[in-house]
């Protein structure tokens, strides 16, 4: 497995794989792997001639005050992981390489698609999410790249930037994985406390909750939101930051649930944010 | 010659060509070709296996007011001298090809590189710039892209763009291309009546001042600033927009006039803005 920290480096070995005719998968990550990651890899591994995985905690998509330093980190757990699921690069840039002084340019995806749910509550960052796989793509050169539906914003806004940027890949969604109890996985999951964690079930329960109802036959998008706040709220250690049923397509408020149809929490547990989400077609 | 009107049918053709192992030249152009295209063309012809030509009069670069519906066009001439250089393909999308409805997908390089010369006095321009070519960039997949030292800031700032997005490609600069009187190659030299084309003059001709001076030993910006101003000020019909002296590099202010300098200035003549510049290593 080849390990490169330089972007030229990495570039240079990718293009040596396209013009050997060699498909490329990527999976972009922030490290700190875990089973939901390698679900992506192990898919990508089936998918395409050559895997490449990304590993870079992108300081741009963080804002002012949110957890870019305690971010976890663990390259050399990561490493081990990948080789073992066959992965044939890994990159793993520093910051100074990915932004030299002076950097200013950006990709943005505006309108209703970045500007609510996580977009609402964190200003700026698929902006940042946008400018960095840009330049991952540019790297990397993949044929297919792929997101966790965890991030489902984000797999959102990255396929309409693939879409009107015309970027000459393909996005591949791959399911969120959970632990047995439900809680989906996230690095971010290693912040919890014990007593957190119990709280943090909550999420997935919220969204078993919906699921019910409209299995039910509830179609009113506030009747279902109503009674999941109802249950998030009488949890110790909970913080709605959002629940919002909404188009899967674009994000845009449902007036009733129908088509394809996304359900998504953000909720603070103590000091951790935990996102989670349902893609529904009723 | 190929001519291809679909972003989609544009981009699998060179996608088969990068898997054939050809590289691939592009000159992006707005169409309406004259010899300064031409050469670049020629240029894209001896560097690269494959030549591609994009014609397209982008609306996001243009602001409210400016020419978008009177620039000229003439795709039927336009084939004909492409056809004559051996060129590939002509990619000639349509609007609706290449911004959807709810296109919201922006690239852009901020800072001094965009706020000053051309950027100051078309906001959104470079926006409009970087994104379409963005675009281009990953539907013609070139090796190397041509562009025109007529347009010195849109150079510099496509360089940066380059770079900070790390697309997998050079940018290659061609020398502007005038007239035997000294007037730069421009479509917009169309709009010019006899008496206004005489006037358009000034601007090599103030830029020969430039070089007189520099070469005499002269190294105050502003002294050799304000003998352009004055020049172009004493002829009818012009209206200065700016005069600049300024790093090649980025555009920055000079205190005094050494290494690579970029003079540059735009000068609204009649109803019509020209730009010319000189780029010199003092």
């Amino acid at each position: 497995m080849k390990i490169f920290s330089k972007s030229h480096e990495m570039q240079e070995w990718s293009i040596q794989q396209k013009r050997a005719g060699k498909t490329i998968g990527l999976v972009p990550t922030m490290g700190f792997l875990h089973e939901g990651h390698l679900s992506l890899v192990k898919r990508a591994r089936t998918d395409c001639q050559i895997v490449a995985v990304s590993i870079f905690v992108n300081p741009l998509q963080f804002g002012v005050g949110e957890d870019f330093d305690e971010y976890p980190r663990d390259i050399t757990r990561d490493c081990e992981l990948l080789e073992k699921e066959g992965v044939d690069a890994v990159f793993s840039p520093s910051i100074s390489d990915m932004y030299n002084p002076g950097f200013s340019t950006t990709v943005e995806v505006t309108g209703p698609v970045t500007e609510r749910l996580c977009g609402a509550s964190r200003p700026g960052h698929f902006k940042g999410v946008c400018t960095v796989v840009s330049k991952l793509f540019h790297i990397c050169l993949p044929d297919r790249a792929y997101f966790g539906q965890k991030d489902a914003q984000q797999a959102v806004v990255i396929e309409k930037m693939v879409r009107e940027l015309n970027f000459p890949l393909k996005i591949v969604r791959g399911p969120t994985v959970r632990e047995a109890d439900g809680l989906a996985l996230s690095s971010r999951n290693s912040y919890l406390k014990p007593e957190e964690r119990e709280s943090g079930l909550v999420l997935s329960q919220a969204l078993g909750l919906a699921r019910e109802m409209i299995d039910q036959g509830e179609n009113r998008p506030e009747i279902v939101r109503d009674a999941m706040v109802e249950l998030i709220e009488s949890r110790p250690h909970t913080k709605i930051d959002y629940v919002e049923i909404c188009s899967g397509e674009d994000l845009s408020p449902l007036t009733a649930i129908e088509g394809e149809v996304l359900i998504a929490l953000a909720v603070q547990i103590g000091a951790t944010r935990l996102i989670d989400n349902l893609l529904l077609e009723v």
